[in-house]
């Protein structure tokens, strides 16, 4: 008879963010498996909002960072035609820079730490001019 | 000994699509997964389709998701020059649109609730202009 | 007593691509979920690069794919003004159409099999002129 050993874990983090940019948030996710010892399933990020989201990307060179963001300023720029401008410029954008990134990322977990790639970074993407609380929940699953 | 309670239940959702548009399917979701007793765990939410997608987005507004649907009109145009016409204007930028958004999201459940932020809904994206069925598959995995 | 067949396995697939473009990769994925016994369930695919991406993507017709890698060439293009380039023209537009697409995804798994739309498949999508190996890690979890 084979038991198992599979469960669920529940954990939340924080971010304060000081406007738009990208946050990391790699170290604080793995902090928070570290806690729960499940050593071999998967971590779901969430990100509870509609105005900042996820992203994965490059966690070494600054600049590369800088060239998304300013990406982002010209794909959807504050200064359109928007309907829905109730609070401010970056209402709607923030909106729609949501659906072109991550609301959600399941990232493997093996010998208690996240596979991520050499490079790989997971990042809070805020949306927003003002700062910001952001929760992000996290799921973890495995045994 | 611990015995472990997780298992996996399957849902299936249908939305009937009357052309381009968002179409919200978070009580839907919320109803399947009030069924089936899991109380912890996750909430994994998948298209079937290469033609329409998923989108996380506010909502209260309804300006906010007008604003969305004008911004992909404009981002993917279907008077650009494409290729791939066979069923109409409206093939490759259903596509195009369906990679620049999503077609799984995994949510988190605790106490038998999604935990969504206050103004997160989740909405079928459907790009193409005929009615359409569209089949939504949910894997509920927890305890 | 219900005693759960819950379990998490991994696996690994890698890819070598021959430059920019689309690469299937929906059989090698079945492959591995045949081999591991899982019949219920979900598998989440999780690339470990910042320079390649995953798409959902139609599975039948090449110009459709030809269309995606054309519109991603005009959205984001090589001559635009980018500060970070250590790499090459296609340094920072890698990393931009990597966080527009995906890096993980999850897909259910009835009865042994991917439970996938008619027309869909899963694409590796490179981003990069020259040659790589890319690994693409596989976590399944189910019963």
């Amino acid at each position: 008879m084979v038991i198992s050993a599979m469960r669920v874990h529940h954990e939340q983090i924080e971010v304060r963010t000081k406007g738009k940019g990208t946050y990391e948030i790699t170290d604080a996710i793995q902090e928070k498996i570290d806690k729960c010892k499940i050593d071999n399933g998967t971590v779901t990020i969430f990100v509870q909002h509609t105005s900042c989201s996820l992203t994965m990307m490059e966690n070494a060179a600054p600049a590369a960072r800088r060239d998304l963001e300013t990406f982002f300023e010209r794909l959807v720029p504050e200064d359109a035609d928007y309907e829905h401008d109730d609070e401010g410029p970056d209402d709607s954008t923030s909106h729609i820079r949501m659906v072109l990134t991550q609301s959600s990322e399941t990232v493997p977990i093996a010998d208690g730490k996240m596979q991520l790639g050499t490079w790989q970074g997971i990042f809070l993407f805020e949306h927003r001019r003002a700062a910001h609380r952001r929760r992000i929940s996290l799921t973890i699953i495995g045994e």
